[in-house]
């Protein structure tokens, strides 16, 4: 199932889209059919779901025969655009991505040992053809990320290895869109994260009985039809199951939590001379089985 | 004004401390005489509160005479235990810290020329005289790091430095807690500041009318009585004006953020040999005018 945030005639709520994708169900309408009352927020509803709901919601979306609203008359937000917490990110988490930044100033040269983690504040996160802003006073070095975004179903501490994808509700795109002068500026990489509409997240939130585990998903982003990154999450230098397992040891991971699991190679830092992003440029990141996500930049 | 979030009977709910410090004014009986619903936590009333509403309860609290639950009869918990984002950090924000780590692997060995900015996460942050956990299967490096934390009281974008004060809610006490071997093993400090238990907040969340602005307060931490870190906030290398408009330049700050100052030299790292804490150590953080906030390791 291909959850979805949207606003329709200016009111921002939660459906799913239709098997042949032509159309979104509010949710509302879903619930009504179950007596249930419907989530405000997907946020809500990955924190309420369990199996036997995602059950009960496949079988009336089976049997039933709601009309839904063709996606042509939607506008896709962010699917939860106020996480409870930072998103956690992975800071080179693929061989060749490590590789392309050696040798820029501030750049630790090493292949990670270990994963690397930092934060990026979200709220509220942007949806799919919001528009990326360019902060032209701070910064003329701003950079795309195409980044497989894992989103938590159930709370959990000292996750197992052979575990994980039980504590997975599902998986989106989010471009973690970088200000790198910033980023080297601060020393740490928080700051150059975090300026307004720099978390562009969606299409849609895609449960994890539509992804095999272990996931294997082509990832690719283009700027003005350019292909730039073009990779596969298989080439993960620390798995999915790895870095919830590891970031579990200590530390409860919470329903909701969002964890963006690294870009590979081909981001506008790793071009000589750098390719950084420009107003009116078009990003696109595709993820497999999940979709584009498409920003203009201002 | 002392906000306080505490225990009482095993209820926990919100107050403010009675001038003479011996009684907590449950916040839902100041406003039942304000005829007003009472916020369910101290985030709500940061979130809805306004210099009117505050005067207000001045004014109730001036002519009204109520009773109280003395100090000695309730739990203390953490002022914000849930904040809708990470906290925001200083690293080496205080000159002689920045010293005392000079040379030691992982570290930049500059005075920092610009903020250092990181997050914490605080889900839950933990209160007075709760017990901090030793997680011995992860480190056996953790320190201690008194730090001034300052509440915002109003969303703000591109706030002007000389503007900074009327964007502030009030002040408490943290103590960053990290665990040095992860903060190095994981290259972004983030994973390091984030096991659980890892963030003592309070004892008070002090409204900003007690405190004069700019900030100068002594604040010290000492382990089992001994004084390891005895500084002032005017030491800051970026001050808390400077702080806020830096970091809300392109990025909003919200009301009910959380920014954390930086911490002194004296911490267990920048001894030789190392001085990290032991299970049954007594952690003492005092500011002046907020108090001390204690905490025992496991």
């Amino acid at each position: 199932m291909y959850f979805a945030t949207f606003a329709y005639n200016n009111i921002e709520q939660t459906g799913i889209l239709s098997k042949d994708q032509e159309v979104i169900i509010p949710m509302k309408e879903i619930f009504n059919k179950l007596n249930k009352e419907a989530p405000q927020t997907l946020k809500e509803f990955v924190e309420t779901s369990d199996d036997h709901l995602i059950q009960s919601i496949k079988d009336i979306l089976e049997i039933s025969d709601f009309e839904g609203i063709p996606v042509d008359q939607i506008k896709l937000c962010a699917p939860i655009p106020y996480p409870s917490r930072n998103l956690i990110c992975l800071g080179k988490n693929y061989i060749d991505h490590a590789k392309e930044v050696v040798g820029l100033p501030g750049a630790n040269d090493e292949i990670p040992k270990f994963p690397i983690y930092f934060s990026k504040i979200a709220h509220p996160a942007i949806g799919h053809q919001d528009m990326i802003k360019n902060h032209k006073a701070l910064t003329d070095m701003i950079d795309y990320e195409v980044e497989l975004a894992v989103v938590i179903g159930r709370d959990g501490i000292n996750i197992k290895i052979e575990e994980v994808e039980e504590y997975i509700f599902g998986y989106t795109i989010v471009n973690d869109v970088s200000a790198r002068n910033l980023q080297r500026k601060h020393e740490q990489w928080f700051r150059g994260k975090c300026l307004e509409t720099f978390c562009p997240m969606g299409p849609y939130l895609v449960h994890k009985s539509e992804i095999p585990f272990p996931v294997t998903l082509d990832l690719k982003c283009s700027i003005n039809g350019e292909i730039r990154q073009n990779s596969n999450t298989e080439n993960l230098i620390f798995d999915i199951p790895y870095i919830i397992s590891d970031l579990s040891k200590g530390m409860y991971l919470r329903t909701g939590d969002i964890i963006i699991t690294g870009t590979p190679s081909g981001v506008g830092l790793g071009f000589k001379p750098f390719k950084f992003l420009k107003s009116g440029d078009v990003v696109e990141c595709y993820i497999e089985k999940i979709g584009t996500l498409t920003n203009t930049v201002e």
